[in-house]
């Protein structure tokens, strides 16, 4: 299975493919095709000073749309409209959203859109049959990126397509000691992408650092 | 510190009782006094019979309101306004609100009130004096009752009133293996209630029980 990650020289992007590029295709997306080779080499050449094996390629964000089984958008909120109007070919396409919709004040808070969520801002932005699904939105970018850290948390899964859902949980389940729970519909992103202000203030809060969830 | 449990009958109010007495002075409180003191009497006999000693009275709901010094409002979402109608003497005090907003149709989703929350919708309905405080909304009432049964979760505590936070925060962290974490002001408290939800409906889409969530 590819996994196609658009932005992914960002972060998480960075991270997920180091995660997951010892298990699955995986294509880095950027719009700087240079800056997605890079960081592609880098993954591999990482991979094998630890003794891994890892496959990864770099391409432009359009390729990595055609050329993905799955493409998770690991893109900031305020960047999701803009990258999605460049982009073509996501009929059909398994999307998935880690994307969460946060303002800072005095403390983080969720602010979504007029859908409801990003996940369904992202599903009326795409074309009716690409099957979007939230997953990933809990997990700190800093956690993705040290291999020898396990990664030990619950991952929420939305969507409206069951196989599409089905087939991210099983992905997530591949990845360090990640553990995926179906939580309902797309419609229910949006308590999802709630939860990521929350743990960003439990940690400024409470003097912790990247805070994630486990469903006991 | 006496510890009043309005609706102290129900089953989330019986099993905080069952927890609290052996620690606490605890006030069960309920609209039917005898039902208030059979229940009452029926936590020391359980707590005697386990080899351990509670203290805890019950009371009429409005009794319960003037001798705690912690109210706590183990009531349904949909009886908070009449049960607040019906009680006076809540300035000054820490309230505590563990309670959910939540509907169902094919699955359970947040129904927050126009203020936001349930907890900002009972800071208005009570005299501005009192300190409302978040807390205990993301355990299930099932888990509380038996005492063999640890209770290993992360609870957020949401409040604008620092010290009553501080109180709050102190209490839990005498119960079980309860953990409190500062979740920031009163207006995080959707966050916190909109979790219960997406939980039931974890519980239900992975064939779980009593799904909680712990903070890592």
């Amino acid at each position: 299975m590819k996994i196609g990650i658009v932005g992914g020289t960002g972060g998480i992007g960075e991270g997920m493919a180091l995660r997951l590029a010892p298990y699955h295709e995986v294509i880095i997306g950027s719009r700087d095709v240079e800056k997605a080779c890079s960081v592609s080499e880098g993954t591999v050449a990482y991979l094998r000073d630890q003794g891994s094996k890892g496959h990864c390629i770099g391409l432009c964000n359009q390729d990595t749309v055609d050329e993905g089984d799955i493409i998770v958008l690991a893109i900031p909120y305020r960047f999701v409209e803009s990258t999605l109007q460049e982009l073509t070919g996501f009929e059909d396409k398994i999307v998935v959203s880690p994307v969460n919709p946060i303002e800072k004040s005095d403390s983080f808070y969720y602010a979504p859109p007029d859908e409801g969520s990003a996940a369904q801002r992202i599903a009326r932005l795409l074309p009716q049959s690409a099957k979007v699904v939230t997953a990933f939105n809990n997990i700190a970018a800093n956690r993705w990126k040290d291999l020898a850290d396990a990664l030990d948390y619950s991952v929420a899964v939305c969507g409206d397509d069951d196989r599409a859902k089905a087939e991210v949980m099983q992905l997530i389940d591949t990845i360090s000691n990640l553990r995926a729970f179906d939580a309902g519909p797309l419609r229910m992103s949006s308590i999802v992408e709630s939860i990521t202000p929350l743990l960003l203030n439990l940690a400024r809060f409470n003097q912790m650092k990247d805070v994630g969830i486990r469903f006991v």
